[in-house]
């Protein structure tokens, strides 16, 4: 039916340069620089891991890249049938020539020494950026990071808050706090001010974002420096702390965080949903769920106090897709924000994108992010989320409601570049 | 594949005339007096303000039908995407001849005149209902409503009751109350007595169901004239209530409703799911939302306690349906009912309507109601709903199952017709 | 478009010779021995009821299996939409060579013969399973099912624990274990003592599986036999039971159960999510009902202390499914199993099916359980799921993903056959 027609959509959503809005790439080792680095992704190592492969053989100290690429090869015919293996085998064969159907015991030796020398070759980031249609990746970086030595018109800053909201009764992070401001956050006062340095810091080296992680039953409430005050004092003493305390605290640096986006306009990205440590026996990164028992009413008092704010949101559970729907079709400041984590795949993305295009203004929509750690994974992420758009573009919009190719294209080209622009950039 | 195949069964849809179920339409001025008619409605104002046109600017108190559309138009570019924009579209084209593909700022005058004149014609009202395949309309009136000076054969009156279970403990809806029903209800025994005026009322004038929107986390309890007696002593001090007195009450006049509903044989319609003015400075009807998390389990009481009234329920989170699905496939007295809202748009629509196809007896679907304001808008949502309907009739029921095409519009019609043939006017 | 495709990876998943994982097959009746026995299946009666007739018609006590049969045709004109009929129509088009298109007041007599004579006939089980492609079937096995008198090769038994962990203060529960072990349970050490006694004999005949059902709002935790000690001295006293101590003796036993399943390498079905007797006047087993409102993040204390343990789970609601995705593609021992009970339609499975093959390792998921009573029901449900199964392999593998059919084949083998050896089996 619709197949030629998915095809050509997809062809011309793949001829528009994108800049990335959320990703983890370390601008000093964007890319990677062998198949472990990309066998080492927590989608493999995870996965491998729930298929079988024990954690201390994938995260025994010591062992070279060679040695863990060829432990979790036998497990990965297990996940052959996962999209994310599919990534993998779309990156072996547009970055490396890989003809192979599959990545074997047999195989996997050559490739891996094929990836190598690629890698080696010293515009290797520069072909990854230009294969992959990418102008620009935004970082996620620490609140501390110096964002220094890179090119940060092209890694884009993004102010990273979990650790000031989730950990601020932490000596550590207290003490980097301290070290990154030259304040040291023993009253509130204090700490708004040290926040307020972070903002400046990251602003002044091109930062476009503000962004945390939140656990599902997060509920932030206006708690200013008044009402925090008392907390401070205690601060120290671990021992002292109640749940309801424990609240106060984070509501107050997270409502902190909001004041200074809108001071210094920057949008806040929230993703909404995340148990961490759930699987403490996981492997890296391997550990965090969720409960998908969560609801944006959660945040109407925050999107109620900053109109000024722009606040990109992704949903972790797919359940929430619909609220995050009817929330930015309602709420001017509710932006919907790509495909998170574990609705990162076809069958979430098909469902929630047709949502959002048919109920939240275009100008409104984020369409995806990579949310990658190594530069590698834009390519197959974008193509995956490019192929599942011009799906539902096809079938839905030009099918079912007679529009033209070319209009569908628009649309798709404005959730996936005009609308980062225009939101980030203010263009 | 199945494209003619769903043309096919759209088209023998569109020959059914309907009786639409639920609407707000006013019956003294039912269809639109201008395209400020149509453009007010609350999806344009709030997308629009969603995209970015102040509150203040749709608002402003004195402008013009004409002013207030030239300065929604603008921003109409940026929800084209919408299944509310394919609303309008089809509503331009089918009544007023409009055949651009978008509507701007260069054509909207034109546009604005034509309809103007047509709307004009005295005859409009009855040219809207017969283009749109409509014989009568459910309306929603208020329960002070002296539903008189209409014809209730074609707008057929229904008691609304929100009021009565969450804001009696208003002075102004205690008087409404007294002034429709000559009995003051400062006490449970008289308040049971003043409803049971109201039924007496709206059944004389042909009504044929009572009505309510419910928030999320109601859980209507058996609390009867007893139990609530010791509260309206204190009805008319407000400092007094605590939570607990307040669901008392709700769950005592939604018990006293469902009784008189069983008393009068007549069904009620539960619309479950809304929060009220969420967002607060959001446009006239556009500041609700919800909370995903409900669950039909809130409701074994009542579906137990009143088998032999009929209770057609819509959910607001599509995350529901699939309770609604089995409540209705288990409880004889539980009925499936449209799609309500942020639900009704394609993406939910489809996924509800082919769950309830799958597993509710035929005879307990009500498929669709059009929930409008102005008459203008039954003939696009009705059709809309038609092309899904058709769309999972042809997939999932004559390929899939290998139904004949008259097994599969038979099914369609007893769900958008016959249904409410029977369950409303036990014909 | 891809129907010749789906037809033909149907035919191939229709070759594989299937062990049906999850039943509540009778081995001593295993077959029906008429119509009755048929239309007498829950989803009949219940649908029927829902659709209109009184439970006091179907369950009239001392009617004969003709006269139920005769009451209930007419209210299967109400339900020939559902997927239920479907399975019926097959079953009849199949076993008995009726080739009405549906089952009416006026045909119904000549199958209810035809029917009965081909289930007199001596090898007519035989027959079933043939034509099924079931090689062998799972049992539900009471806790003090002697498990004599059949073939338990064929009938493979498994550990149902519901009485247990729920029901263990009424007296007859704890009688019933007494009885089947020779200890009585009047302590937590000889309470565990009993239901070792209960694996040893269970696995001595060749149980595979120990199962229980579970409420939405069930959370286990970790109590051991001294924390439940002081709970056994009020066991016969029902007054003194408040909720934590209920839930308190409820993980206990619980807790013992998984931990012997860790002993005896047994796998514990988790069927996760019924709350029981919400419609009490519904019929035999038409009384169950849910709450959406359930997460798998209830069970992390579970799946963390058994990591030996294989837990097969099932959810009753499709709002969980995505949760339990994510949870079986991080944690190693949680595995996807079938479609349960009101997420048995094809809606569902489609989406649910479609979602665990993206995400999921393929050696982590069980495709399907017939939930029988009767076996003639596993060819309708297994030929349902095989169909839906093919129509995802070919959208979302053969033509999304280019891979080739008997690839695809492959994957559907493994879900459907070879992961239930692997899994309950450790071939």
């Amino acid at each position: 039916m619709s197949d030629s027609l998915v095809q050509r959509l997809t062809a011309e959503l793949e001829r528009i340069v994108l800049i990335d809005p959320h990703s983890h790439i370390n601008p000093h080792a964007a890319a990677s620089k062998d198949l472990g680095d990309i066998l080492g992704y927590h989608y493999y190592t995870e996965l491998a891991h729930s298929a079988g492969l024990p954690r201390e053989k994938i995260e025994e100290p010591g062992i070279t890249a060679r040695e863990k690429v060829r432990r979790l090869v036998p497990y990965l015919a297990h996940i052959e049938n996962t999209a994310q293996y599919a990534w993998l085998m779309e990156m072996c064969r547009v970055f490396f020539d890989f003809q192979e159907p599959t990545l074997t015991e047999k195989n996997w030796e050559t490739l891996f020494d094929a990836a190598g020398k690629k890698m080696a070759q010293p515009d290797w980031e520069a072909q990854v950026l230009k294969k992959s249609g990418l102008e620009a990746v935004f970082l996620t970086n620490d609140f501390d990071d110096p964002l220094t030595g890179f090119d940060t018109a092209k890694y884009i800053p993004c102010l990273r808050t979990d650790d000031l909201v989730f950990h601020l009764t932490k000596p550590e992070v207290r003490q980097r706090l301290t070290k990154a401001t030259g304040i040291e956050p023993t009253t509130a006062a204090a700490t708004v001010d040290a926040i307020g340095k972070l903002f400046e810091h990251f602003t002044s080296k091109g930062a476009r974002a503000c962004a945390i992680s939140l656990p599902p039953n997060f509920e932030p409430l206006a708690i200013d420096q008044f009402d925090a005050e008392p907390l401070f004092g205690r601060l120290g003493k671990r021992e002292d702390w109640c749940d309801d305390d424990t609240k106060t605290l984070r509501s107050f640096v997270f409502w902190t965080l909001a004041k200074f986006c809108a001071d210094y306009k920057l949008p806040f990205d929230l993703m909404i949903g995340v148990n961490r440590r759930v699987y403490e026996s996981g492997v890296f990164q391997g550990q965090d769920l969720y409960d998908g028992r969560c609801s944006l009413i959660q945040y109407r008092r925050l999107f109620n106090a900053f109109p000024q704010v722009q606040f990109p949101v992704s949903v972790l559970s797919h359940g929430v897709n619909q609220e995050l729907v009817s929330y930015s079709w309602i709420f001017p400041n509710v932006i919907t924000s790509g495909h998170w984590w574990y609705s990162n795949i076809p069958v979430f993305i098909e469902a929630d994108c047709r949502a959002r295009l048919e109920a939240v203004p275009q100008t409104k929509q984020l369409g995806y992010y990579s949310d990658m750690y190594k530069l590698e994974f834009g390519l197959p992420k974008f193509a995956m989320y490019r192929r599942v758009l011009a799906k539902v573009l096809a079938e839905n919009f030009v099918i079912d409601r007679g529009w033209k190719e070319e209009q569908a294209v628009a649309l798709g080209k404005k959730i996936l570049r005009d609308n980062v622009e225009r939101i980030f950039f203010q263009r």
